[in-house]
């Protein structure tokens, strides 16, 4: 097991109705509050008008950013982060999915400051302070609702980077498993799949520690139980419920304890897809992570074979990748680049881009070589 | 999936020599420090020169109060906060294993007070705050080093009980499986047995919440597997790590989210056994857990089986018992009182008891018949 440390301050609220007494909570850090959200769809579901009912119930002073975009770019950070600062606000409360709330987390820490958001990705700045952040999450995916990391693009550069940092940590999540009944549903199967990716980043990082890679399997066969059902029943309480909570812990550190670090090559790879051609993230990664197991299967065998074993009960590595194409598929998730409408002659763009961004992981590191043989892979 | 709250602002630092630069966490809380501990083998096996060379490294000023017993006591608690309180300390070393961590927590909101801990047990008082606590992990069992509880007793009106307060969270945990490496045997797997009867406890409690059932396994193959090779090679690095995060794990409210409550009625009854007899908070539940289970078999026998089928590959509820059984005896852990040295004429005594304190669970009660016929299978 490898020296680590666990922290995670986030008080997160889970269950029916948590957020009915939201207006208290955010008025202990302030009445003047910056609400960001995403595309809209929060008014069409009746939970922005629970949330200004909230806000309206402690006599908030709300100052409106909405249109962060579901790959978010960091002008709508820098923009929101401006409305904050001119405003003096003096809480964010931050509704969407992993977007969204990725997103809100840079304006916590871009109102305190003059420069882009941007900068802190490319560690020309480092944060000092943040306005304190509260989520309501509702979309069940990509975990940030409990942890310090926040992922943005920059379309100018065709660069999408994840970056982790203490002052991430929302101060309050609140996650009502209602406030998902009307995830379509292939935005729920891609929050399937991305739990599932955010679980095995950790399994293939540097380091086997036997009991997280229990909890590892623990959370995926949650999914590969519950996933399926769900679709099928998406307004079923208890699904969404085990489905929320289950993508809360699959990034939420508990899987990383005891590893250097998580692998994380897999997603570098899906960005690339996503920034070039706007595919969703949970589709770029059902894509790339059979290519990507493929491709090392001769370097981690008995890695893939374990988690095989725990999670398919198969015995080999072939078998195991395998069972992960099904499972993708029965999820009507793509597993090639054709499948998300993405054509071959796409091949020496998507090549080349991910030299240009260094695509590789922290265990297992990708060459030029490496990208073109995962390039042939995933077609 | 019952609604829950995860909170847990405990910064835990695992690892080889985690502690060699404890001085420095330690000075950003103040000078002067009450440094607590045990009996004193910290004083044997080399942990005490390092943690005074930690704080000579920081020109701390050490009040030291020494002398926490296994089962600790309020009186202790209340001079180890006099000590503090006329010193005006401002950060408290907890070095030890969970009686002087437990002691340590409650140390810290007595010391701002005037009254006896005793108080906070007994709902007679509420802490409004607490001087700062940092521990040093020695022994991997109670889980309170990550935790918010902390179980005390009182010999005067023969009550040991558990208690929580969101106050008493540590603000930093430190854990070298190393400092483990002295525990002798016996400890070592009553440690164990701890770590998964707090699985347990969770597990039986209000609400079957499947990803934290799963959690509960992860944990107890985790110990099932690796405790009993820990026993034959105690100073093997990897199996006290494996055995000293499971037993964090266990009892850091990962194993709790989406219950009501846990059950605790083991725990209970266990307690009256320390308290009457002095005899070993582990033995206490390797005895009550199997009689508890036996008794209780028929209202909840499709927990058992699924517990029995997740961990021991078991059918039934007898096969299921009998498997933590022979766990528990092959630990040499005693799974009847006469075993622990407790002759059968103290039956009354114990009845008497757990009447006088209630002795039950929060989710199975118990009445006074419950407890005359659980008796009779602790014998």
């Amino acid at each position: 097991m490898e020296n680590f440390t666990a922290y995670n301050p986030t008080k997160l609220h889970f269950g029916k109705d948590v957020t009915d007494n939201l207006g208290k909570t955010i008025e202990k850090f302030g009445k003047k509050v910056l609400l960001v959200y995403g595309g809209g769809s929060i008014k069409n579901n009746g939970i922005y008008d629970k949330m200004i009912r909230q806000l309206k119930s402690v006599d908030a002073r709300v100052f409106e950013y909405h249109g962060i975009k579901p790959n978010p770019i960091f002008e709508d950070v820098d923009t929101a982060a401006k409305l904050g600062r001119d405003n003096n606000v003096d809480v964010i409360l931050a509704v969407g999915g992993g977007s969204v709330i990725d997103s809100a987390k840079i304006i916590s820490i871009t109102i305190p400051v003059k420069h882009s958001s941007w900068d802190f990705y490319k560690g020309k700045a480092e944060p000092k302070s943040a306005i304190p952040l509260i989520s309501v999450l509702t979309l069940a995916a990509t975990g940030t609702e409990m942890n310090p990391f926040a992922v943005l693009q920059n379309n100018n550069t065709k660069e999408k980077l994840g970056w982790g940092h203490k002052l991430l940590f929302n101060k309050h999540s609140f996650l009502d498993p209602q406030f998902t009944f009307s995830v379509p549903r292939n935005q729920t199967a891609y929050g399937i799949v991305d739990l599932i990716a955010h679980c095995l980043e950790a399994y293939f990082g540097g380091g086997e520690a036997t009991l997280s890679d229990r909890f590892v399997f623990s959370i995926i066969n949650e999914a590969i139980e519950y996933g399926p059902k769900l679709l099928d029943d998406p307004k079923n309480y208890e699904l969404r419920a085990k489905i929320m909570y289950a993508a809360t812990a699959a990034l939420n550190g508990l899987t990383f304890n005891g590893r250097k670090y998580g692998d994380w090559g897999v997603h570098s790879i899906g960005h690339e897809l996503s920034l070039l051609y706007d595919i969703p993230h949970g589709a770029s990664l059902s894509i790339a992570y059979p290519a990507w197991m493929k491709h090392f299967s001769n370097i981690i065998p008995e890695r893939i074979i374990k988690l095989g074993k725990n999670v398919f009960n198969t015995n080999t590595t072939e078998k195991t990748i395998s069972a992960f194409e099904s499972f993708f598929k029965s999820l009507n998730c793509p597993i090639l680049c054709q499948d998300a409408g993405i054509t071959k002659d796409k091949k020496p763009e998507i090549i080349k881009n991910m030299a240009v961004n260094n695509v590789s992981g922290a265990n297992l590191k990708m060459t030029e070589k490496d990208h073109i043989e995962i390039v042939e892979l995933i077609f």
